[in-house]
Order: C-alpha cells, then sequence, then structure tokens
C-alpha cells in the first residue's frame, strides 16, 4: 500500500495541528500516512524551508501530501499554504468568525496555546506531577488530604499512567493506591482511604487483558495465571460494591478516556486547561 | 469584565475540543473566558442535553457562547449544531476536503483519535512511561541501554515532567539524570553516562526563574539561596559545553515546548502519535 505524507507544520511545537490532524486522519483507517512534525516555523526563512521540504516529497511521491497546520501569523501560514499539499490550518478556517462573534480582531500572539504564557498553569501542573509521582502506588507521602481523587485498583490497572495524565494535563492531585493481597483477601480498606472515601475512584481492567498487560511486565508467577487475575479483580469489584466508589471499567479506553471519564463522574475541575 | 462561556463538546474526551478551542480563544487574550467541558455525547438523547445546557447559558448570559466541537458523527453534530451558541467543528471544515483529496469516504468512527482503536500505541505509552518512573531522578534502574534520551540538568530544571511528558504523548523512552554536587564540583560526568553520551539532552534555566521554583519546594536552607542557583547553574553549563551536550534553555518554555524542541534537535522520532 502506498503511504501518504501527511505533514504537521506550525510556528510552535505542533502539538494542536498533530491533535487535529490525528482526529481527521483516524477516519480514515484504511490508508497509510506517513507523518512529520515541521515545529517552530516562526519565521519567512523557515517557512519557505518548510514548503520546500513538502514541495520535494510531492514531487516524489505518487499521492498529495496533507498538510495540517496551526500558523497564528497570517503572513507564514500564506507562505506555507503555498506549498503543493492539501493545506487545512485551524486558523485560516475558524480565526475569521470568532472574531466577528468577539467583537476583537486577534492578537496574532505565537505560542499562547502551548507555550509558558502562563506561570502559574505550568507551575500547577509541575506541583500536580510531583504529587502523583510522591503518591504513586500508595508511596511514602500519602499525602491523600492534598488529593483530588484517589485511584484504587488492582496492580496494572491502569492508575500511574492516569494520575500522571491527570496532572500533566489538567493539573490535578491525582494519587493511586494498589489493591494487594491484603485488602483482596480480607476484603476491607485500611482506615486512612476510607477516611477519603468520596475520593476513591476504582479502576476495573478485563482479565484477559489484564494478563496481557501483566505478561509483558512479568512473564512468569502467579502474577499472570488467570487464577490470580481472575481473584483480584473478583475481590475489587466486591471491594468496589461494598463501599459504593464508583469505577470504570478500562479494557477499552486509552488513557484519556479513562482521565476524561473520572473527570466525568467524579466531578473535579481541571485545574489548568490544555 | 463579563465572561463569556465556551464549550468543548465531543462524542469522545473532548481532548481535540480542548486542544482546537484552547489554540483560538488564546489568541483574545484580553477577553474573559469560562470554560465548560461535555465529553462522551453520543447520543441522540445527549446531544440533545448538550443543546439544552448551551441554550441555557446563552439565554441567562449577556454573551453568546462559544461551542467547539469534535463530533465525527453527521446525525449527531447536527443537533449540536442547532444551539444557540456560536459553532466550530473540526470535522463539519474540513472531513470533506480532506474525503476529496483522499477519494475515499470517512469511517464517521468516534472513538478514533484519543480512543483505544489501537492497542499497541497503548502498551507503548505505558512502557515508557514505566521506563520514565524507572529512570526518574538517576533512579535505580539506570536502564540507559533502552533510553531514546537521557536528560541532565540540575535539581527543578524540568526534567522530571518533561520525561513523563515524552512518555505519555510520544511513547518515547526518556531517563533523567540529576546533576548533583558530585558532578557539579569536579565538573565530570560519571562512566556510565558518557558511555551514552550521544543520548544526553541538558536543560538549563535562568537562575530567577529556578529560585523561584525551588522556594515552592523548600523555601528555607540552601537549596533556593542565589548562591546555589548560580553556582548549579553556571557549573552545569560548563559540563554541557565542555563534552558539547546540546542544551535547551527552559525558562520561557512550556512542557510541552521542551518536549518538542528536544524531539526537533535530537531528531528522536515519536514511538506514537498523539
Amino acid at each position: 500500500m502506498v503511504e501518504r505524507a501527511v505533514f504537521f507544520v506550525s510556528d510552535q511545537t505542533g502539538v494542536t495541528a498533530e491533535t487535529l490532524g490525528h482526529s481527521l486522519i483516524t477516519q480514515f483507517a484504511s490508508q497509510q500516512f506517513r507523518q512529520i512534525t515541521l515545529p517552530f516555523i516562526d519565521s519567512d526563512d523557515k517557512a519557505r524551508d518548510a514548503v520546500r521540504t513538502i514541495d520535494e516529497v510531492a514531487s516524489g511521491d505518487a499521492l498529495t501530501p496533507i498538510v495540517f497546520s496551526s500558523m497564528v501569523q497570517p503572513e507564514l501560514r500564506e507562505i506555507v499554504k503555498s506549498s503543493a499539499g492539501l493545506h487545512i490550518d485551524i486558523f485560516d478556517a475558524f480565526l475569521e468568525p470568532l472574531a466577528a462573534e468577539l467583537g476583537q480582531r486577534p492578537e496574532f500572539a505565537p505560542g499562547r496555546a502551548h507555550g509558558m504564557s502562563n506561570i502559574e498553569a505550568y507551575m500547577q501542573r509541575i506541583e500536580a506531577t510531583n504529587f502523583a509521582m510522591a503518591n504513586d502506588d500508595g508511596g511514602v507521602s500519602r499525602n491523600y488530604d492534598a488529593a483530588d481523587v484517589i485511584l484504587i485498583g488492582v496492580s496494572r490497572s491502569g492508575k500511574t499512567p492516569t494520575c500522571l495524565y491527570l496532572a500533566l494535563q489538567y493539573g490535578v492531585y491525582a494519587a493511586n493506591y494498589p489493591l494487594t493481597d491484603d485488602e483482596l483477601e480480607n476484603g476491607e480498606l485500611p482506615d486512612f482511604l476510607l477516611q477519603q472515601k468520596e475520593k476513591l475512584f476504582g479502576l476495573s481492567i478485563a482479565p484477559d487483558r489484564l494478563r496481557e498487560v501483566r505478561k509483558e511486565r512479568r512473564p512468569l508467577g502467579r502474577y499472570s495465571t488467570p487464577q490470580q487475575v481472575r481473584f483480584e479483580l473478583r475481590e475489587a469489584g466486591k471491594i468496589f460494591r461494598r463501599y459504593g466508589i464508583p469505577n470504570v471499567d478500562t479494557t477499552r479506553f486509552s488513557i484519556e478516556e479513562i482521565s476524561s471519564r473520572i473527570l466525568d463522574s467524579t466531578g473535579v475541575e481541571r485545574r489548568v486547561r490544555p
């Protein structure tokens, strides 16, 4: 199958162009794409270099490249638009109608979206990340008073990446506590967790999926046997029901989806916005 | 100042709509916005509920709400479009021209962009996150053979959040090693780092900013004195120069920007795409 080149061109990081472009091209799953990010295109010279790169690919490939761009400055955007690719730019499409509604000209200032425009937001994300690290896996700190949410679940149910994502993306203070044999065998949560019961949120996962994930880490031993995995998940489910802890089955969800569902279900407010 | 409501409406997580909308509204920094995410709007009923929510805000507020939506299914998109807000939807604007170029109808499948469409990508991100955790702060594992990049810098220069972001967003294996008094005083890097010299990347930061960040963590003691901060940064700079280690000044950059610059400068390939 012939691969089509997809460029993400940005005067800044390229995160916005990547996110937008990825959402669109995943609607054409039967096609093959080769993805190239060209970030920090913030001068006339760099914009012309980007066009040259795209045009070289266009003349070598059988298929026209797709160019997702997020160029704030109109002059640079016009240069990028002159490439031989199909050009899709959010500022080109949406800045005018938005400016009309807001009754104000846009500021055409690059680096606002993912830039250091807000030092408080940056510190918030860093502090939330430190919190997640210190309170990972029932870690030493157990500073649960400061937590927005405390995830509980068996080993490898997705707690750590979800906590880190909530911290980095939203500045949310997320701790996690693993349900180990202690809790699973006697069916009780420790007092220091029950004191924070309203913050608890459970992660569950299908047994087959959990085995697959655990085998990646430790292929041998009881840890990833069908018996052990089924025992742990059954007992964890009983604990969620016993204490009325809201929970989500993470089997078919990505880290983004799990995180969004937790915020949606708990009503925890984002402290920063991406 | 009157706040204007901004809605992010999505049939999935809302991450795409948030990213797009945030890029656009930050171009109007003098205005105040109140941001509300309505995720998982994946049925006619939920779409009508979302419209009701938006319309209630519209009739109560002096300013028309802005609605950034990313609704894959045309029927649901049409319902959301019927709200009283200004409606901006990436699929509405871009899916048609893209389909024409690709010569294929889109699949209208929700949940592709941030969903579990690709289990390999999910595992890659999880494994990269585990790697970052195990190799954080010169941690026990020191599995530097497997690293794509090893960040070095003084305490609080941004190493940990950057490594975690590279892992979660791009599946990149990023380790980090703190430059402590040992290295700073004798100006030498340990052998186990020099064996991986081509993977080293330095983070620097302005002294005032570093003091500010350190004071958040530990307000008292030598750690955040002007003398100590200046000494550490001067000696770290000498180490970068001595060994020819590429480095970036993180002072004015967000986590996204630092990460993009590292990938751009090192040529390390993204293992997954957001």
